[in-house]
């Protein structure tokens, strides 16, 4: 069977963990009968583990129960670089071996429930644990609403990431994440209302920039050239700004010359929303 | 001049201080000039301080910067419950005042930017303060959602509700409290995904349990009784259910049921969204 799931950005500043929004890069995997275990993979990430250490062969031998598999990976998203990429793969190899229900495969795999909602059912989503179980559900997002993402060529792993971050936080703190996340999700709705004040964080991106320091600089640069609010992707190194869909192109080359100015090696990428989540069959095919 | 603003119910569970929707019960002050301050009030709270020590009053006379003038309060939002009444009271006299700015008034003088914003744009709205500044957005508010409050007979002033909160969260804390924010305003939005979950808090419900031990049994009775999810409406003792509007008449008459076999003296009631916030003028009519 043949599954597409696309990446996505998770936290979008004050939504630690429980907020994700689907883009349209993707990564598809086809599973198919063989005598034997076979790996092959294309595009982003492809050669690092072409054998039954792969992510996407490990998700489907524990869906399938064996390894008599041939297992075929393509993909649009850059790795290791915060914008879902593991969810995407596992979201998309447990749905090609067939699981009955790829969100709790892939959010009991991956630990992050955004990501995973966020792969499966596209859009922009809430997802968290509860009692155990991953719940998830759709949240409102203007048709409007694009992103412009600065993909650092930097590796930011997520548990050194996770590291970093404070074991407790003030009830101040606490409340100043709330707020935001209330303004987040207001001007993510109704885009009129969106302001950089909206991705403000006191979890992870205060912790995280001592991993990243240029990550403030790259952050007012995307704002500078036109996006409403900007934050850290996931645990980084990505950068995201959400912009209106008629000022992608500028703040896209606003971007360019942000990473530029700042010295740090990498790229950046005009994303749209993704709504659809995961396909199956002919719809999911990914084209390198 | 004539102003009238709605109740409020506020945090909802998870979203202490930033969270807060608008309800059908209002409070109206009328300012005129007079030639010394006069105080009259009707209706709830009415004869406790009808002087210059009145809430209006004093909003009042900070607004026009003398007290030559008479103010005449009429409200239908219990006082001391948790509905709003003091931010509801304090919009609508600054209004009444002529202040150029009622959101900010209320916000900086009863402390609470989320109460405040409810009385004055009504609706759901996210509010919080960013950089000393009260800031407010709405935020999506299916149609088809009303409340039921049970409103106990006792006070639980704020400053002690206040007390008994934890000072600082631990990180896994605050990802149950983000977790439910998001499912909860997905939930509000579209009331096919609202579910008692969206409603768990750990950063005030657990705490102030202590001052009202009753309420979990109350807010259980609220579910048990068809509402969709149900949490403290602001600081307590008013415990409030999110139900279908084709549904208030039977939440209402188990919530009394509920009430009844508590012992808790009090009354229950039905009250349906506020969308027009802060009204002025021949429309500001309070019927008591």
């Amino acid at each position: 069977m043949l599954a597409r799931a696309p990446a996505s950005s998770a936290n979008l500043g004050p939504g630690y963990d429980t907020l994700a929004v689907a883009l349209d890069r993707y990564v598809s995997v086809e599973v198919e009968p063989a005598p034997s275990l076979r790996v092959h993979s294309e595009g982003e990430g492809s050669g690092l583990f072409d054998d039954a250490s792969h992510l996407a062969a490990r998700v489907a031998a524990e869906v399938l129960g064996h390894d008599r598999f041939a297992v075929v990976v393509r993909s649009q998203i850059p790795v290791a670089r915060g914008l879902g990429s593991s969810a995407a793969l596992v979201v998309a190899a447990a749905a090609a071996a067939g699981a009955a229900d790829p969100f709790a495969v892939a959010a009991a795999y991956d630990g992050h429930p955004e990501n995973a909602a966020a792969s499966v059912f596209g859009g922009l989503v809430a997802a968290t644990m509860v009692e155990g179980r991953p719940v998830q559900a759709p949240l409102p997002l203007h048709d409007d609403l694009a992103f412009v993402a600065i993909v650092p060529d930097r590796n930011l792993a997520t548990p050194e990431a996770r590291d970093v971050l404070p074991e407790t936080l003030t009830r101040a703190d606490v409340v100043f994440n709330l707020g935001r996340m209330g303004l987040l999700l207001a001007g993510l709705a109704d885009p009129g209302y969106l302001t950089p004040d909206a991705t403000g964080d006191r979890i992870h991106q205060p912790a995280r920039t001592s991993l990243f320091p240029e990550a403030p600089r790259l952050l007012r640069g995307l704002e500078d050239a036109g996006a409403l609010a900007a934050s850290w992707s996931g645990a980084g190194p990505t950068l995201i700004g959400v912009v209106r869909a008629g000022a992608v192109a500028t703040v896209r080359a606003g971007a360019e010359a942000a990473l530029a100015a700042s010295g740090v090696p990498g790229r950046v990428l005009a994303l749209g929303v993704d709504r659809r989540g995961l396909v199956y069959g002919d719809e999911a095919e990914v084209t390198l």
